[in-house]
């Protein structure tokens, strides 16, 4: 990511040019409320245009690495913010965690948060990475690195993430090794990568071994419990119910624990259930859950080590990294 | 909690007390690696000794709240932190996550670093809050909150916490409301308090029942998810084993999901459960778990509002606050 020369705009030329004082400069930098809209605007206007920057209190050593996600719903941000938070720590360095809902609105609050704090670096955990949000960070001047689980193609920046189409597969061929044929796939979320990765990965492993998926057993999910389990009970009122399913996630997959266990049959014993991230609740689940292990904690790891090595004037060679998925076989499947 | 007066001590003359140039000064301050050790030690004492502290970019505003945990493994560190930074974002704050395993050197790390970083505010989520962190806090002139889920009697500080006692009665008064005579406890890490007044609570409920807890029918946990399955599996041993559990924690409460399964019994058909939290992933368990709520992104956001008032300059009043608890009545208990 190219860095804009820093220009040395001061406070108080701001000040001057937009006719107001140097603490109304100041009240507008902290984003206190105590400014009529008119003269926050101007000043907005001015800072951007002049490219302001707090002095900055970085010395080739980061103080502030900021992560962000679209949401702190999922438990998965946890594992990622862990692995972030151990290499920041022992560096030296806060983690700074935000969430901006896929909001616009809550997209700008955070950049203009990002550069009141003077942040030395960003991980991004965003499904829309758009040229705008690389432009705007091109101009606070700050490095930034994706962390990137669900497989989009996006910006020019060093992005990280795992072998969604490998663990599908692997998936797959687990349950066609127990002797399963009818396999179904629920499906995430329309639209995302790693959704249409894991759903060709289903496709490939099935093809590997010779069979043709059927299309009445694939379901569309959207990552959520509630999908998985409307999905789960929609395939086991098929005429020829699958003996297994693969769902997407985690969370889809404890939806179909839940349709099976209301319909009266067991894990694994009439049905193979297998996931897709591992979140620690899987481990806890009963039975424990057969999934495909993604590596959030590492993930978070090697983007903070990124994050930190662009901030001492490393350049970061590629644009995607791609971390190994692994089956983690529990007590969900079972020979058919 | 009181505020030490500034002083305007400078690195100048840091440095030339120690007899080492500015730039030295500044790296120690940045954590970098590269000063000798004696060195370094020479100026952290006298950095120390004249309370040295950046320059604050705060001007009655908050630009960093400072978020400590021992540990990032537990999902509702996690809600807690969505609470902190919803709170923290729109008031144009960043949320710095931090964990120090309970660890010395992890906590001097952090508090150094905090320093290093100027925050303006902390919230501690720590299960030891002894009274040289509150000495260190004050010399570093920060206002800190703490939320206290777990109970503690602590520093003088102001704290957040939940009714523990009184969850811990309805999830009992429930389950003898459904006709449960024989109800066991799981209870937690001993030597917290909060597994002690959730004990408390259990016992308490059966009281007003007129009922006696039987001594093995209370067995010691440590809130992991294997102490519950081990407990599990010695009540249902017993030669009359009983007919609900209420674990003291979700966790405890999904090992004991296991040992049931795996002895061939079903929730609640066999035997009701009860948890204490609300994880999300307890909404997902199968069946959905009847559990105690904690409103723990509740705490989070009452704690970082707290913190931003305190940061405003407003004193906060009373020592202590406890949020409610809430039985959530799902489908793991059923009449007896």
């Amino acid at each position: 990511m190219g860095r804009a020369s820093g220009r040395a705009v001061t406070i108080s030329a701001i000040a001057a040019e937009a006719g107001v004082s140097v603490p109304t400069v100041s009240r507008v930098l902290n984003g206190r409320s105590d400014v009529a809209p008119g003269t926050r605007e101007r000043v907005e206007q001015l800072l951007r245009h002049h490219e302001y920057r707090r002095p900055s209190r970085r010395q080739g050593h980061a103080c502030l690495v900021d992560l962000v996600f679209d949401d702190l719903d999922s438990p998965w941000a946890l594992e990622i913010v862990r692995g972030v938070e151990e290499v920041a720590h022992s560096a030296g360095a806060g983690t700074v965690v935000s969430a901006i809902h896929s909001r616009a609105s809550d997209r700008r609050q955070w950049l203009d948060n990002l550069r009141v704090r003077a942040t030395d670096a960003v991980i991004l955990v965003l499904t829309d990475l758009d040229g705008e949000l690389g432009a705007e960070l091109e101009r606070l001047d700050v490095p930034a690195v994706a962390i990137d689980p669900a497989g989009v193609p996006a910006l020019d920046l060093p992005t990280i993430g795992v072998t969604n189409w490998s663990g599908a597969v692997s998936a797959t061929e687990h349950l066609i090794g127990l002797g399963h044929r009818r396999i179904a796939h629920i499906s995430g979320r329309p639209g995302l990568w790693c959704t249409r990765s894991r759903l060709d990965g289903y496709r490939a492993g099935l093809g590997s071994a010779g069979l043709e998926p059927a299309a009445e057993l694939v379901v569309e999910g959207d990552f959520g419990y509630e999908s998985g389990y409307r999905a789960g009970v929609h395939l086991l009122g098929l005429a020829e119910p699958p003996t297994a399913v693969f769902a997407a996630n985690d969370q889809m997959a404890m939806g179909v624990y839940e349709a099976l266990r209301r319909s009266g049959r067991r894990v694994p014993d009439d049905v193979s259930v297998v996931g897709f991230d591992d979140l620690p609740s899987s481990r806890w689940a009963s039975p424990p859950m057969t999934t495909v292990r993604q590596p959030l904690t590492e993930l978070g790891r090697m983007a903070s080590q990124m994050a930190l090595r662009m901030v001492g004037g490393e350049s970061i060679e590629g644009p995607r990294v791609e971390l190994a998925t692994e089956l983690v076989v529990r007590e969900s499947t079972a020979a058919r």
